[in-house]
């Protein structure tokens, strides 16, 4: 775009309706306004308007890799199979994973995140511990085929992302490679006018010790965080940890375990009703498949298990609910009605809540009973305490105790501390000081370039429509020429001022577009300033307004544009 | 990277060898100098220097693509099947296309080129002749699933191509896009330093009426082109045109057909060997099928046919060549010995060289034997002409006659005045000034931008290394610390206040390197100057030199940092 751009030659069709699919303000807006399109599903095409916000957060991003010494790089998106498979991560995808063959027949994946491949890199250009660290980063078109694509471009299956990793040959240097990124990540953030809380994470599927979340607090966030009003912290739900174990009670208080009749009581609700107590009264027990073994999980009636935070607790096992056939020909494990009192056979892993020396109603492992007063070490045992619940409002901050607090926010940004798994897996090493070769230890880095621009919109936007940050804003000024020809001629002359003046100049100059469709497009457009040649142009005066506060001035066409240069 | 790269902490590993499966000078030489590395056949990253030289073509394009007021946009590389269906590139473009399934069975391509999907986009953003003309381009990853992928980043598989669509309402208003562009395109290949030349093309199965390449000669080129030394013609082979027909003679002036026993002769050679005659007086009949019917093409014994300018001439027809099972059933096909004086059932195309008078020596239909004299128009009678055969040196220019000349080059850009073949496919129209629809007329451009980086090292590099022109260069100058503590130290200090000045400065302050590897390591690497602080450091001398002339200069620091800010 030139810095001088005319609406009458621009490419941009605002439309008045939401479109019919559109559930976030940001895909609505994005739409209306002409800055994206749809191609399928979670396929989308950049506009005019939309390519200058992309190219505004990538320059910005660069800007800040640059700065702590990242390279860039550009690998390809279409990759071999052959390292995923050494990794294990051609399998571990599963359907998430785009894949196809080309004419030989040989397999190839279209790149959702490239941690083999530069491992591969690292491994051909560095071979001596002189050679590190170095961190590499490229901003790419990746791939997921997400199951349910939605919310526009905010959760795609095409999109553009800015990922780096680092290889050091230390501990501390890792460490210091992550605190750069972590550091870099807060400036673009910041930079961008994005809001951000930085939580703690779970490494998941990608592997590694520690890592960082950099979220976007706004409504229409698909991850749900945890922060503590009292202290600082933060986490995503996922990560959060009960502090300690529950409060052991004392198990002679209790009487012995009575069996009673509850007919048709196979779920908590059914069960807490039929006995008129509350579900957080009740033990509910869980079982699942541990690598095919049978295991049964307890937690407090009234809380939800998070089979994500199951799974990384016992991860590389693999984890599946039980099925029907599971019951068959095992008559110790009665569906709905089964008490760890009963589960000899059975490894029993439990809710730190579920304290030693506390009592409660459960399973009676009989059709239609269930048992009062089953005591924690007195009727049976917790094989092995294990944080695995869904974390509520109100749980106790692990830092401080005090109660958390949930939010929405979209995922912006994520660091991982990787260590050495993909370096051992793919044997990567560089000759050490002694002579000897040390296996490199990586961190990987990712920041959502299109995401972010999503996540702007979201958090900005108003009724009015979008409203951007001045650093990532399409143009710094839209002119609006409010109809006569003597409007449109003052309104292209100032344009003309701004644009030497270095700014980026929208002039609404169309033909047969009324005054107020140009005021609606300009405020769906979101430029931070709107400059009016309106009726007072006969005076050289126009009107300067504010898009974010909606404050307005009327001000003579040199004022105008001294304040604006001035910036 | 900075605007100071201390190559100490560049990832770079530069090689000493050729990579063993590298044939092209720009292959051995990008890889050698440490500017991409090869994940699989066709499918190259692109390391940080390299990343700097992309950019800077990148950078090119962009600012004289916005010059000539086209938009930039960025549709999705991976794109639903219906568009291409409706055009029939689905099928038409064969096993070059990468396609794939969703995880719904849904099925997608891999965009080899955005004709279908930029005629989608404009028939929904624009809707009246007054939002016309526009000029849409967009700098993507494309995707062709090249037969051989060859020749580093000059033929990949993924690869970086600027593409551009324009829609007009009238043919005079696509012919000034065209113009545009082919203004734009000298323009950019003028900057970017690359010797080229624009020859007439055919459009091929892109569709559409005139079209031409730029093609930048160089001996690792894959194309051929034809070019007059007396006038200023120049075409890509396949388009050049033979003038008129050939001369006509007497048939009176021969004798009568002679069949002669010529047994073992199948093939021009053994025929003009057995003959004693040379293979120019023999008639080569070809036969092919044409939409399943057999067609039999004459052409002089010395001359090869051009089967894809037959398939241009016979379009849509399919054309195939015929097989021995073709043979079966028709007696009046004598295999090795076809005539055209026996052949009444069959369509005789003929070049022009095939004149009206003139004999020939050919088959006799019979098995073992050929024929002498057989006079065109006496006979036999040639159905159509068609100029079908491959070019070569000497062919007669088709605008002043004189002897043409062949040279090979790289095609690194494309114009087409393609028309309304895409929009009468999509039905792109939009409402006339009289208020009825009007179909749109397109053009379709493209620069391969990583083929660009690939022929510039064609074009520029020596025998030292690579040599770029300053404006795609990744950095302006090189400076080469010697080794001792003080070059080191001076050199760096140079550095600086060259980055200071403005230019991108590489520095080699590797320690333990020495000055031989990094002397060499220049040449190689091929930044436009070279600045060396090495044995009168002690007195502020360095020594300057042209990496292309290779002329030398020793000077004092200030005048050198002065010279080369003065650029």
């Amino acid at each position: 775009m030139a810095q001088v751009q005319r609406m009458s030659r621009l490419m941009v069709k605002t439309l008045r309706d939401d479109p019919a699919d559109a559930e976030t303000l940001s895909h609505k807006l994005l739409v209306r306004a002409g800055y994206v399109r749809r191609n399928a599903a979670g396929i989308w095409s950049w506009l005019p308007l939309g390519m200058k916000v992309l190219e505004n957060v990538s320059r910005v991003v660069r800007e800040e890799m640059d700065a702590i010494g990242a390279q860039e790089v550009l690998l390809p998106a279409l990759l071999p199979k052959e390292p995923y498979e050494a990794t294990g991560r051609w399998d571990e995808y599963g359907p998430e994973l785009f894949r196809l063959k080309d004419r030989k027949g040989a397999e190839y994946l279209l790149g959702p995140t490239h941690e083999e491949i530069f491992t591969l890199l690292v491994k051909d250009q560095c071979t001596s511990y002189k050679d590190l660290p170095v961190m590499l980063y490229q901003i790419q078109t990746k791939y997921r085929d997400e199951a349910r694509p939605r919310s526009g471009i905010l959760r795609g299956r095409e999109f553009q992302m800015k990922d780096s990793y680092s290889f050091d040959t230390t501990d501390e240097g890792l460490a210091e490679s992550y605190a750069l990124h972590r550091q870099a990540y807060i400036r673009i953030f910041d930079r961008l006018g994005l809001r951000h809380k930085i939580v703690s994470a779970v490494s998941g599927a990608m592997g590694g010790s520690a890592s960082e979340e950099f979220l976007a607090p706004a409504a229409a966030g698909e991850d749900t965080f945890a922060y503590c009003p009292s202290c600082d912290y933060a986490a995503n739900t996922e990560a959060v940890t009960f502090p300690g174990t529950g409060e052991p009670a004392d198990a002679s208080a209790h009487g012995p375990v009575e069996v009673l009749d509850t007919p048709d009581t196979p779920t908590i609700e059914t069960l807490a009703a039929f006995l008129d107590v509350p579900a957080s009264a009740t033990l509910k027990n869980l079982l699942v498949k541990v690598d095919g073994e049978i295991v049964a999980v307890g937690v407090p009636g009234d809380r939800e298990v998070d089979l994500g935070k199951l799974e990384d607790h016992l991860a590389p096992a693999a984890v599946e609910l039980v099925t029907a056939e599971d019951f068959a020909g095992r008559p110790d494990l009665v569906r709905g009605y089964v008490g760890p009192q009963g589960l000899e056979k059975v490894r029993y892993l439990a809710d730190p809540r579920i304290a030693a020396g506390t009592a409660w109603v459960t399973g009676a492992n009989q059709e239609g009973k269930h048992a009062r007063n089953v005591v924690v070490g007195r009727d049976f045992e917790v094989d092995e305490y294990l944080d695995v619940v869904v974390v509520e409002e109100g749980d106790p901050c692990p830092t401080c105790g005090a109660g958390l607090k949930l939010d929405r926010a979209i995922e912006i940004g994520h660091i991982f501390q990787l260590g050495r798994k993909y370096a051992d897996a793919l044997q990567l090493d560089v000759l050490g000081q002694n002579g000897k070769p040390v296996r490199v230890t990586m961190g990987s880095y990712g920041v959502g370039v299109s995401r972010a621009v999503a996540a702007l919109a979201e958090q900005t936007a108003d009724e009015q429509g979008l409203c951007w940050p001045a650093e990532v804003a399409p143009a710094d000024v839209h002119v609006v020429a409010a109809g006569k020809a003597a409007q449109t001629e003052l309104a292209l002359s100032v344009a003309e001022q701004l644009g030497q003046a270095g700014l980026r100049v929208l002039v609404d100059d169309r033909a047969g577009v009324s005054p107020g469709v140009k005021f609606t497009d300009a405020e769906l457009i979101g430029v931070p300033k709107i400059l009016v040649a309106g009726r007072r142009t006969a005076e050289g005066v126009v009107e300067l307004k504010d898009r974010r506060t909606g404050e307005r001035e009327e001000l003579p066409v040199a004022e105008a544009v001294a304040r604006l240069a001035a910036r």
